[in-house]
């Protein structure tokens, strides 16, 4: 089909586009609570473990703070956080388990059969701001059948900035044209397409549990809208 | 098993130990001579553009040249050997086509399924001096059911530099102990474990045709000597 001549590989971003971390992490610190015997508001804490996502990859993305990987972000922000939700007791060792609860995500449920038919005609490889360690234990974990682990950490910058994306189509041997990001977030494909790359938005209205408005395909001009990963292989046509 | 305690990861050496390199890549000036009606011997090419393999890397190991992958160093070789063989007349497309031979080289014979077994056990990956994308071709046209493709260009440093096995085992979130280089190269194996990786020699007798002495594993005291990736995984209880 027209949109995928050329086309040689599709890159995903990975939290909330190939898995449920909301529901994933709420899972993990429900049990943690339950542990200690505090009641939480567990979908409250995902939320606020994620909102704090961004502020603290800026830190990096700034120059303000040196490379450090999404795995210590993610337990600085752990522990900024425990305190504010009567969670303070938790000690090292539970800390660094339900830190490791980013990698033990949920796929969606179309996403390993979406992926197995892209991977047959194109390589398919993760574009994530996750570190590759997080990314390589989810996939063992989920079965996504990656051909390689690429993102923030082998381009040693987050997205949105263009190193993340260019470094990988570099590592990849292909140009920036002959690679997809598939994305559930309007703004990474924006930057995405912003350094030349091909963009498909797949629709996860759930990331945020149906609370918050999840991005719907509308902001922009992107080559392929599917609403799910069978739906972008059948798009793509694998 | 003993020698398997707290061991999380198993990398490999590729050209050589995963793959026929010689083979593969005489087969493939066969045929570009084949069509240039030039009579060349094939395997002493594959054996010549080998050869100048730790040369070209030695370049920017020492610092001489800035980071270059190894498709860019494999063609500089291939073209300072070409006109040595009588094959000059080789146009610019059938360079970048007989370049990329090394993306096609056959597995041995017991790979796929030795690495499919350690892959329920252990995160496998390479550790290879090749680069991401022609190990990623290479992965999906053998077969070869890596979890991670790690080495020389997500290290930014050729083996055997300490930085190049290092980098591979944070960017697996794991300590040099708890991570294996299988290879059956002992000089490739003795520098892995001076930065304090395990050690895996697997047997590759036929590497250089049988004519050129292969190492055997008696020149250090491995913690793991294997006839091929079948017996590994024997050995390393998976």
């Amino acid at each position: 089909m027209q949109r995928a001549d050329g086309l040689k590989a599709v890159v995903f971003d990975v939290f909330g586009t190939c898995v449920d971390w909301r529901g994933g992490v709420a899972r993990e610190v429900a049990l943690a609570a339950a542990r200690l015997r505090v009641a939480v508001d567990a979908c409250s804490f995902a939320d606020a473990w994620r909102g704090r996502y961004q502020p603290s990859m800026e830190e990096v993305r700034s120059g303000r703070r040196p490379w450090t990987v999404l795995d210590s972000l993610h337990r600085e922000s752990l522990d900024a956080l425990l305190p504010k939700f009567g969670l303070g007791a938790l000690d090292d060792a539970a800390r660094d388990d339900l830190n490791r609860a980013w990698h033990r995500l949920d796929p969606w449920p179309d996403a390993v059969e979406g992926l197995t038919r892209l991977k047959r005609r194109y390589v398919i490889g993760t574009m994530s701001n996750g570190n590759v360690a997080l990314l390589v234990n989810m996939a063992r974990r989920a079965g996504l059948p990656w051909d390689v682990i690429l993102g923030a950490e082998t381009s040693r910058a987050y997205k949105p900035l263009p190193a993340a994306y260019l470094n990988a189509c570099a590592m990849l041997g292909l140009a920036p044209g002959e690679v997809m990001l598939a994305a559930a977030h309007e703004d990474d494909l924006r930057a995405a397409a912003a350094v030349g790359l091909r963009t498909g938005f797949v629709a996860r209205p759930l990331e945020y549990g149906g609370g918050r408005r999840a991005d719907d395909g509308t902001r922009g001009a992107w080559d392929v809208v599917a609403a799910d990963f069978l739906d972008l292989a059948a798009r793509l046509g694998a």
